[in-house]
């Protein structure tokens, strides 16, 4: 409908790329979206958009025509295909070369061992006598394609490894690391080399899956959160990153921290910043990959907590709405347009403030009266 | 592209609609756009647009169809087609009844004056004669039509009354008020009666075109703030308003309040919300016309400052944005995605903390590098 070029092609519909777009709003940059059908969540609020398949080279070159610039919703691009755009003209934020250590966990490994960035121990593993020999109990996952706890299994025994091999996968086997809890790093780098760092945060997960996120994280070592932002940060410059790059940790019972994974985009443990923070993530990654100046990552609120809707038994969120505004007034609501299947993130609140235990108990509260209809505290 | 139902339709696609999705994409509302071409502001951020005249009925029963509510980024739809869209089922918030005193200053000073809200002194005039005996120095205005002031005229004799009269339209002659300054008073209301009022804050003009709002007005007597929001709470009421009422205030060099003008819409002097308040007015227009409860309006830091960007010497303001971000990282910005004009409003930036000195200091130094290219200070 518009004749006006996009600044920025965004590959995939999710609810990142939604939330991309109320950032991309208010900096006046047009995103054009590839989108995997006419109503995902971002193509609900994205009007220069095409439906089509990202693993489709055609339709990759179909949605970058005269756009300079290429980021992600999500990373599961075909490196390939990335190349192809690039040599074409295109840039890719991030590249395929720093693309690749989201996308291979066995990459990621070989490469921040390289760096003496602290990891669990690992190695890859391509048999059952590689696991044993590796030593139980271990974590074993697929290279790729893993994600919310799928592709991940813990295994004490030979006998509990059968499930793992089944998917004829590449695998890694890991220490299972005895950790106090999970923390996270965040960084948005643009290609002139800035970095900004937020606040590390603490990532609460259920069943794999991120459930809630305090910023900052709470009684963390001042030590700590220096280091983890310094290790976001050189990990960032030292991979090429360009955009967000969440750096999920341990934090061990003995005090130090390791990587479990990196993801090169904006990342649910950074949704916190919309309303928490000077500068959203999703501000800070468009600032990023349009090689803008990057945007202040102080909080603005000593405590924001940010807790998942997940798909339970309420299965009209729009129609819950009202209810959770009227029960909890102070909390900031993102829903993603999605329809609710059991357990998928579908939307998330935020509290703010300045007492941590009030905050929390105002956003659990309210997610889980969009989760299921009734609070549990 | 949707087989969805929007949730709320836009009749207008400038620059309020524009940030009206900012918010929509948070409260997952969708909203069905009525634009006035392809690429209005608007038009660059709601899909589900269609391109047509606001005055032209069968293109508004075109956009409003299968959607419940309606709501204006402008208060000029003629007030017999939101009837005829009422008779049809369709909720029009406001209402052309609410809406006719926002549309026609004659019918507001009258209604107003039944009320009791202290107003300049003023009469409708329709001739020399009728302005002689009101008296000079008057200020005299078309009833309809006018903004920004354009409509309005400072008439200091008799000899300085042609351009006024020589337009043909109805006119109101009003007191040239001596005023220390002008405040504004913005509320939201819901069809269920629920009002919440911001902080009164102060609107510093220039050339009649609002340049700049501090909030909350500084130095403002706490009982002149709780006048100035029970002032705008009772009109709101009385007049059966929906959605964001603006209510401009002159603050007399007497230390009274009198009501300059009503706007019912999100408002220029409302944007610093968006950074500055934990509910913006884009969100509370949205959660009000849908009849959602009423979100805080309490500010997120001592000071917020607004500072309007206009058109001027830097035509190319995305391409200006980098130098404005690298000379001012404090500061939020809004670019509306309109072309550049003399004097246009084509976005605005703000700033908060805790000083109002560096807070306005920053604000003006970022907008002023989006008009002229350079600082003035």
């Amino acid at each position: 409908m518009s004749s006006n070029p996009a600044d920025l092609a965004v590959i995939g519909g999710g609810q990142l790329a939604r939330m991309m777009q109320q950032a991309a709003i208010g900096l006046g940059v047009r995103i054009r979206l590839l989108a995997e059908g006419p109503d995902v969540s971002a193509a609900q609020v994205i009007p220069d958009r095409r439906v089509g398949d990202y693993t489709d080279l055609d339709d990759l070159r179909a949605v970058v025509t005269g756009v300079p610039v290429v980021t992600f919703d999500h990373e599961h691009v075909p490196p390939e295909h990335l190349r192809t755009l690039q040599a074409e003209g295109h840039a890719c934020r991030p590249g395929p070369d720093a693309l690749l250590f989201a996308q291979d966990k066995g990459a990621m490994r070989v490469r921040l061992g390289e760096l003496g960035v602290p990891c669990p121990r690992n190695t890859p593993i391509t048999s059952l006598a590689d696991l044993e020999a590796f030593g139980f109990p271990a974590v074993v996952k697929t290279t790729r394609g893993g994600y919310d706890g799928k592709g991940v299994w813990v295994v004490r025994s030979a006998a509990e490894a059968d499930e793992a091999f089944a998917a004829g996968r590449a695998l890694l086997a890991e220490e299972l690391v005895d950790f106090r809890r999970e923390l996270s790093a965040l960084v948005a780098r643009s290609p002139s080399g800035e970095v900004v760092a937020y606040p590390v945060v603490e990532s609460r997960q259920r069943d794999g899956v991120c459930a809630e996120v305090v910023a900052p994280a709470p009684d963390l070592d001042p030590a700590l959160d220096a280091e983890g932002r310094a290790m976001a940060e050189r990990i960032a410059t030292e991979l090429d990153v360009t955009g967000m790059l969440a750096v999920e940790l341990f934090e061990t019972t003995d005090g130090r921290l390791l990587v479990n994974e990196l993801a090169m985009r904006p990342h649910n443990t950074g949704h916190w910043t919309i309303d928490g923070a000077h500068t959203s993530q999703f501000e800070n990654h468009l600032r990023a990959v349009l090689d803008l100046p990057l945007g202040s990552t102080e909080p603005r609120s000593p405590w924001s907590v940010m807790v998942n809707i997940l798909g339970g038994a309420v299965e009209d969120l729009e129609a819950q709405r009202a209810n959770v505004l009227a029960a909890e007034p102070d909390i900031n609501v993102h829903l993603y347009g999605k329809s609710v299947k059991a357990g998928r993130k579908v939307g998330h609140v935020t509290a703010y403030g300045d007492d941590l235990d009030d905050v929390l108990s105002r956003a659990r509260r309210a997610a889980a009266l969009f989760t299921d209809g009734v609070t549990h505290d």
